[in-house]
């Protein structure tokens, strides 16, 4: 098509409230406009782009033996309610009643509806394995939508869910799904994205993996070991810390720690190491706000996710106002009532521990947990750290990197299909649960990230196979009749070669031609100009600066078809 | 693909809720469940069969240069506020609040977006003409959802948007939609639909088509002139009445009317023709709750789309409660407080009419409007008649047909752009609003319609352009090792040739793979069995019966190329 015809405006200013790099690139070249926060209109140069993923997706899918199929944008609670997951999902999920008064819902996930969909063709183990997914719009009403398309309120999303008689079955289905997930980065432009162990959250279900791309403006963190091939999401990690025991065991002495307000001014204070205290960090539990205090080492962080996931309950830091018996910022362990005491394995060992007195301004030292508080269990509450151990080579090698979540996948064996009814008859004759396995990938925040990761200054540069043209025609002086003339002609014939192709022939100048360019990101530049016509070439360059060659004009056609044969890879 | 893998489940039996066969069959096949009243989830052959849809209608689109957008499912309010239509629109638009409790819109027809899209780049008249489209999710709160996939609440719909700088350049621009929705409907297989001019609605604007596929079973009525081209929708044609005057004016005269509720009874009792009557039609203003009674020939019947758009508000039907001090049942023209009278053409030159007197069981004989009332003007109110006047020939030849809407296209005229600020610069420099057309077709309901007029007593018989599949490959007799290693092969083969096959080899008996076959309506059908195998042939058989033939075993690839070339027209 035409530059002058595209709509969508082109800026030279960052956007103000852009903090990341794909945001800023994608709003200055008119890529989309918000509505509201999260919320935003594609133009056609995202639309072209979103497509292309769309169609590697569909692809990737359909190669794993997936079925399109398309679910509801508005589901009625009903359904929801058959799950637990109306009750159970925070205010993420959209609920609103009908003209008739029913309550519905906006999905922002299809379990349901997908097992809604089979629950009755899924009756005969014959049926099985099988996937289904679809390409559809989601809504989840994130409390704070950041960073452009990265996190959205609204977004296409394909999501799959696979259907299997035995785990066995949804583990080879799973890793079959992960290496299309491969696959489908790599083809998108993404070929380092990682695969790492995640928590399910509230899927439900044990294992999960989460597809990462590295890049420092991530909001998720990661743990890799650089000695091994371990990794996992930092909320999934699991903490290894080993404490040497002191040989000689103290008295336990309550000390005056005046103006000591957090661990550091306490071990300062006292003139010991933050390893040999412990510090206590309190939450609620939201539906009967009774407390939990988590006791983890001083140095360490408390990991809310594995608090959550050991208390099988939502939790919130804890709001503690003076009608409680707990003394916040002098708090230790001791019995109080309707408050459940966790103790986080970096304690496990430590003698002569430092630790709150339960009293306003004094702290204990010499404390010993199973000497001046009991027995405990102790489990992994802990956020890994830098250099932390790694759990599978078990050397002191865990890097924290941060990254976007392009993808995950998740085995939720039979919850869903057990709360909604759906069993099937095996070859037995025995009535039994399938299991499943769900996989989503959000199409505009991997455009996005891509962009991330693939731009320069100037705009993105974006891979041939999700690129929104192939070939970028300027004319550069279309006021020279030579140089329009053979330019239109060029446009014409790249057109009927099928190559995608946007001809830029305003009467501007060269820089905002270029610069404009510069800002689609379109792989393979050509241009005409009235010197270039004097040596009857073409210059042929890369968005990426890689190649910057000329051609002879008669080849342009032939040249370009081998370029963008090569940059599909 | 594989038919004994694909989901879904095929039904002998009617489902007792469908009242068309497009519904029925469609149930029958297994291409769609519903989840609740109007919203359905696709299974993957009618998923295949909407992306074909709308790859026709994007190529369309394409062609007449509209730019492929997406505009949100989930829209503010205060966007709908600018245009008015927050509070215009009633409860078919889905209101809700999110997390933040900010009014929210779920998007029913996407004008307010296209423009909040646009609005900044349309400043200037260079930039124009533009149309942007997309293909989307659309919820629209339907009272009666009816006909399966023919009036929903959840659908995908094409809508497209094109902004002018004259209502010269919108015209020329409708023609050529006009002209594309054409090829569309011709493309995917209902070459017999017909534009007929409609009312513009809710959406504003004066000029509008209807795209009708006429079919006993449709819910629109639509008037076609037998003697011209002449074409509207009921609620659109213009009512032309023409009454002889009679010489005599009568006096003016109170008859008792015993027991006459009716027009009928009325004209019966009193021995009079009904077209010498007048009939009292009364609505309400939904705002106000005022009345405007309309006067009409007994004969005929009251539009209500025409009472509407000449008050310009909601109405709706009377309900006249015991202290109205109109008298339900015999109402006559009379001067009542705050009820606005109205008076249709069709009374216009009847002299001595019969009329309601006001008063319980009376009625006036002789009743001449301007003598006993005054002097009024006449509107057309009345809903066109079989064999009436045609107001492009004149001939009374108006026949009344029913029909289903498979697309609409509307000329805005400033509406939007006005009410929303959207204006630009021409090349006087005035400040100018653009004029707007918009543009909708529902993928489903169009795949629904091609069903309804497509199909014989065993299932939909698909056009080639948008079949599921191009070919449905049955193996009958699967447990012959010499039949199902032929069928194997010819299903590798075709698949090779990127021939779209469905491949039934499922070991049941040939009535059961060709009643699931008639129920998916595949065009081409091939038939491999061990009696074809002994005469070294298929048979080839199209789903329609017109072509019954067998082919030699080695040419089927080639003779099915050679049909799907011929059937895709």
């Amino acid at each position: 098509m035409k530059f002058e015809k595209l709509i969508g405006e082109r800026f030279k200013e960052k956007p103000a409230d852009a903090i990341i790099q794909s945001h800023a690139l994608m709003m200055r070249g008119g890529y989309m406009k918000q509505i509201t926060s999260g919320i935003f209109s594609q133009t056609p140069v995202l639309r072209r782009i979103t497509h292309k993923i769309e169609q590697i997706i569909r692809e990737e899918m359909d190669a794993i033996d997936g079925q399109e199929t398309l679910f509801p944008v508005v589901m009625p609670a009903t359904l929801w309610q058959e799950s637990g997951r109306y009750d159970s999902i925070g205010n993420e999920l959209i609920r609103f009643k009908d003209r008739y008064d029913s309550p519905m819902v906006l999905g922002m996930t299809h379990e349901e509806a997908a097992v809604h969909l089979v629950r009755e063709y899924g009756q005969t183990y014959t049926k099985y394995p099988f996937m289904i997914y679809q390409i559809q719009t989601k809504f989840r009403d994130e409390a704070r939508p950041r960073g452009g398309l990265i996190r959205v309120r609204e977004f296409t999303m394909k999501d799959a869910y696979s259907f299997h008689t035995s785990q066995e079955d949804l583990e080879t289905y799973y890793d079959k799904c992960y290496q299309a997930y491969k696959r489908i980065f790599e083809r998108a432009g993404l070929p380092e994205t990682i695969a790492v162990a995640s928590d399910s959250g509230m899927m439900g279900g044990k294992i999960a993996h989460e597809f990462m791309l590295l890049t420092p403006v991530g909001e998720d963190s990661i743990v890799i070991c650089s000695d091994c091939d371990y990794s996992a999401n930092l909320e999934a990690a699991k903490s290894i810390i080993s404490n040497e025991s002191t040989n000689a065991i103290e008295p336990l002495q309550k000390v005056h720690t005046p103006n000591a307000k957090t661990i550091d001014d306490v071990c300062n204070y006292l003139n010991l190491p933050t390893i040999q205290s412990c510090k206590a960090v309190v939450y609620q539990k939201v539906e009967t706000g009774e407390y939990a205090v988590v006791f983890i080492r001083g140095d360490l962080d408390a990991n809310e996710v594995k608090i959550r996931n050991h208390l099988k309950c939502e939790i919130h830091p804890a709001i503690i106002d003076d009608n409680s018996e707990l003394c916040a910022g002098f708090l230790g362990p001791s019995n109080f009532e309707n408050v459940t005491m966790l103790f986080d394995e970096s304690l496990k060992g430590i003698s002569n521990l430092c630790c709150g007195a339960n009293k306003v301004d004094y702290h204990f030292t010499g404390f010993n947990i199973e000497r001046d508080y009991g027995k405990v269990d102790y489990y992994d509450f802990a956020k890994v750290i830098e250099n932390g151990i790694c759990p599978q080579c078990s050397n002191a090698s865990l890097e924290i990197s941060r990254g976007i979540e392009v993808g995950n996948i998740f085995q939720l064996g039979d919850k869903y299909t057990r709360a909604m009814g759906m069993s099937y008859t095996d070859n037995n004759g025995d009535t039994m649960y399938p299991v499943m396995g769900c996989y989503g990938i959000g199409v505009e925040r991997l455009a996005a990230s891509v962009c991330e990761v693939r731009h320069d200054e100037f705009g993105p540069i974006w891979p041939m196979s999700i690129a929104p043209w192939q070939v970028h025609l300027c004319c550069v002086r279309a006021d020279d009749e030579e140089a329009k003339a053979f330019a239109d002609e060029l446009y014409k014939q790249l057109q009927e070669a099928r190559i995608e192709v946007i001809y830029d022939d305003r009467a501007v100048r060269a820089g905002v031609i270029f610069s404009d360019a510069d800002l689609l990101g379109v792989p393979i530049r050509i241009i005409v100009s009235p010197r270039n016509m004097a040596n009857n070439c073409c210059e042929i360059t890369t968005r990426n600066k890689a190649i910057r060659t000329e051609s002879n004009s008669s080849d342009v056609i032939a040249n370009v078809q081998k370029m963008i044969v090569e940059l599909m890879g």
